[in-house]
């Protein structure tokens, strides 16, 4: 049976948690593990999904693959929660044809960002008008600025530039570094109407995985897009904010950054995270498809000190 | 009904042509014009072809499409010469899945780049143990040298490295720049016995789309993989170079080369080709899918002049 | 004694041959070499000279070799054509030394390319900002826009937007590929007015190393700004086409194409350019500075070959 | 008069701060701010300084700026700790002129990373055997491991390779990341005698800028070598984990990793850190030369909580 659809809008705000894709020891899609993942991050309270982006290995997965662990995804979710699945491709008949697909699955929108041959501020803009071209008008979108992942610089005045000529794109998924001012600017603009009258986008931050998180809330992020082995850091420190307590998401986002900041390294980050998730008992197996890497036994004593100094630092700030 | 196949083996000589893949002005694939495009190509005396290469818009293909195109391909060549299919990817899953399907198709054998994310000697030989490892016993391929679109530099001792760990590859396409004496190296270890007893490696040239093929002969290389709107180029330049001509092979090649020169302008260079084989009757429509360039009024004019010239220069020569 | 030096203007038309730096075998300066190589320039008829280009080896001379080099030419030259100096450099400070001690030197101009930090169009037009002020109004340059050696992708409408804010940027030496489209456009907005009443840009052109010199001029290019061991190729190509004689031109260009394809091989071009002048007679010695390409046997066999060719070739078109 | 110099050897271990330059408002070297920064960070309990390296605006200097503010630093030093010279150039005549230059102006050693140029192992090794060539016996070299800043990628097995040709390299700079794996091999390679009898390397770690301090300290790291507004930071973590105080050392880290994190936002970074140094007094202007950041007062804002927090948490941990 497919649920109501949860579609995604420009009033989203909270945790979009960027899912890992879990494997069995010997690589092939766990759906059991797929199942517990979708249940632990609802229990730790984000507010919707992203699938299929780089950290879950998209690129790893057969076609079939794909669509089954999407199916997979969206039957457990359940329409509780928005999900938004990368479409991000080298072409568009690609990426047309998995939007439809996902889509009609039960997704509730997409997220594009630019291919690495696009470099200049006309060249971003065009790309992202035959990107409207392809999704056509009904399918929400999410626009992902990732210049270490992409190596396409989007300024701020190109980043409104598309917004404004893309009446379906209803979010940023904001991921420049530095990237404090970018974000200000385009709120800024966003705030004073600068999108058109009673327009506005939703701003979730991914900066370094997560490690800017509280001066982005402060800057006017409605919340985080990315992936982290405890989601309750972001969700947590997303509601002292939005509550008013600045001071107390300070603290408890730094009581996690020491791990947050060991799980970002790029390189091993998805290995980490796959390892405390199966720690955390959430996935059978901390597999990551090859080539991928692997941790050692200096980087398991590393963790095991580091979420124990988490613990304690938790416990203490109560 | 399928073909007895050619398998793809180290003996493979002359001009493998990377060919185009033909669209209707509406964007939708050309099987009429994919049909006349492989008699072209036959007539013209290639001695093998490529297909879904990066010049052949693979990225822009859905997974159906390719596969439509590389059957009908397959057919209408029926096993008259071999059929190469580039299956390079991201991840090794989507390679196996298409390696196994093409082959199951009657494809001669595959060919592999490296991923831009691998760098160092030793990162690039194991991804070529994977690439092994995943292709299994039974799949000849080709290892495509291509820095200029990869970002991977291979040096001659990392080539000959992968090669001696790869019984089945049979092939180096070899298109770096300047690559002349690596490609030196690679023959001269290759006909010293270093790959092992009683076993050579085609090599295959493709450095700046067929720019320094007399040259490339005269060092040892099997032929030409590459494009060009004039594959009867590569295939007299071989042939007379074969026979002993090098200096008619010379002026074969410095007849073409303006034209050549022209469209290998990266960037524009497909819609050159495109343009040329439309003009020659063998594609119905130059549609280029996008993100794609077009050409203007200007290059028309360009390449009006650089055909009649070279048709002249052709007559002179006789 | 100085000599009444020539200002560098947007008249400037025909070649401005890219110097290489002449060392001995054991890699000290050679002036006896820079003076017969000035000469040998200004016989064949180039009309300007620009040195400390990255094919003069700029970076790997002192501060004090540079000064002398750049000396040395100025005092041979003697005023009788314009002398253009690289001053590209990381940080302004030592730009404006440099700017200011060649200009003192009698230098008529110099040349500027963005570093590749700057990315978007904002940052490339406000990086050109700085380079008016630390040039001051006094000193003409050449904006330099070569992608594949800086890695900075300036569209028409970026290069415009710096040319109105330049008034002392007098030309725009064009090496992008594909570059054509790029350069019509400016070159219509230019003879447009779209710089100012009565402003023009002298635009030279060095695009693979003058590998598209024949359609250049007939999109509007004044001239070229490249090197190559036969600067008559270049002279004689505008002097055709500037006397309407198009056909000539092209025929003058296919009979050194084969050569200058060889010569523009990135990473062992210089090393033949400088074996082709050593042979020529110009310099001493065809040394090249560590770390630096070397020719092998093969390829000085390739290049007696093809300037055999080359010679039979000019004789039969006359 | 010249003081004394220390010479760097391979016992090198602490902290070598990566020193700022200080510049007035108007931009001009202020000695005056130079002397007190060195003091500042000689009262902090630095065991050597490291100047002119890219944090030290080094491409923004003047030659005569440069050799101007190494004598006032080495001046105020007056050989109470090493002070290491960066001299990575384009060129090796560049870099024999900086070497002996600033050895002869009373440097302990000097720095080289390799161009972005080279690209596989061998030309890796190559490269650094003609530094060797130009430094010379006697120039203790420090070699720097920075692939975000160089893009090259340089292994364990290169980089021991490199140390085993190179009898006068004494240390490594270690800032690849991920690079945990590889400071354990190349420390287990010095231990084990790999560099040769009664051999080894000192290794001081800059990854992300000592984000990762306390786990390098327990692979084997020697101390550190970054820069940070507060080095006082890494010398105290240097001396717990040397006292064998683990824990302490990662309590006293954590204090500190929300600024620090801050602080190495490429791109603000530099601005950042100078920001702090003016506020805590050590230099008279934040002033960052051309093209560089600029702090917002949301930026400032965010120090100032940033600042806050951390003096509280000090507080607390006593």
């Amino acid at each position: 049976m497919k649920h109501a659809m949860k579609v995604l809008d420009a009033g989203a705000k909270g945790v979009y948690l960027i899912t890992v894709t879990p494997f069995t020891d010997g690589g092939a899609l766990d759906l059991a593990s797929t199942d517990r993942m979708v249940d632990f991050c609802l229990e730790k309270g984000v507010t919707g999904l992203t699938v299929l982006g780089i950290m879950g290995e998209a690129p790893k997965l057969t076609a079939e693959e794909s669509r089954t662990y999407v199916k997979q995804v969206l039957a457990r979710v359940a329409g509780r929660v928005p999900v938004v699945v990368g479409v991000s491709s080298p072409g568009f008949a690609p990426m047309k044809e998995l939007a439809e697909s996902v889509m009609a699955l039960g997704a509730s929108g997409v997220m594009v960002a630019p291919p690495g041959t696009v470099r200049t501020d006309d060249q971003i803009a065009a790309y992202f008008d035959m990107v409207n071209e392809t999704l056509g008008p009904q399918v929400p979108w999410a626009l992902q600025d990732h210049p270490v992942a992409t190596g396409v610089q989007m300024t701020a005045p190109v980043i409104l530039r598309i917004l404004k000529n893309s009446p379906t794109c209803v979010m940023l998924k904001h991921e420049d570094c530095p990237g404090l001012a970018k974000l200000s600017a385009i709120r800024a603009a966003s705030d004073k109407g600068d999108l058109g009258a009673g327009r506005r986008v939703s701003i979730l931050c991914g900066n370094g995985g997560g490690l800017f998180l509280p001066e982005e809330l402060s800057r006017g992020a409605d919340g985080a897009m990315t992936g982290f082995a405890y989601p309750e850091m972001m969700v947590d420190v997303c509601r002292a904010h939005a509550a008013g307590q600045v001071e107390r998401a300070h603290d408890l986002f730094d009581a996690y950054l020491p791990l947050a900041r060991y799980e970002q390294q790029q390189g091993i980050g998805l290995a980490v995270r796959k390892h405390l998730l199966a720690e955390r008992g959430v996935i059978a197996s901390s597999a990551v498809r090859k080539p991928g890497p692997k941790l050692s036994a200096a980087d398991v004593a590393d963790l095991q000190r580091l979420v124990a100094r988490q613990t304690r630092r938790l416990a203490e700030l109560g």
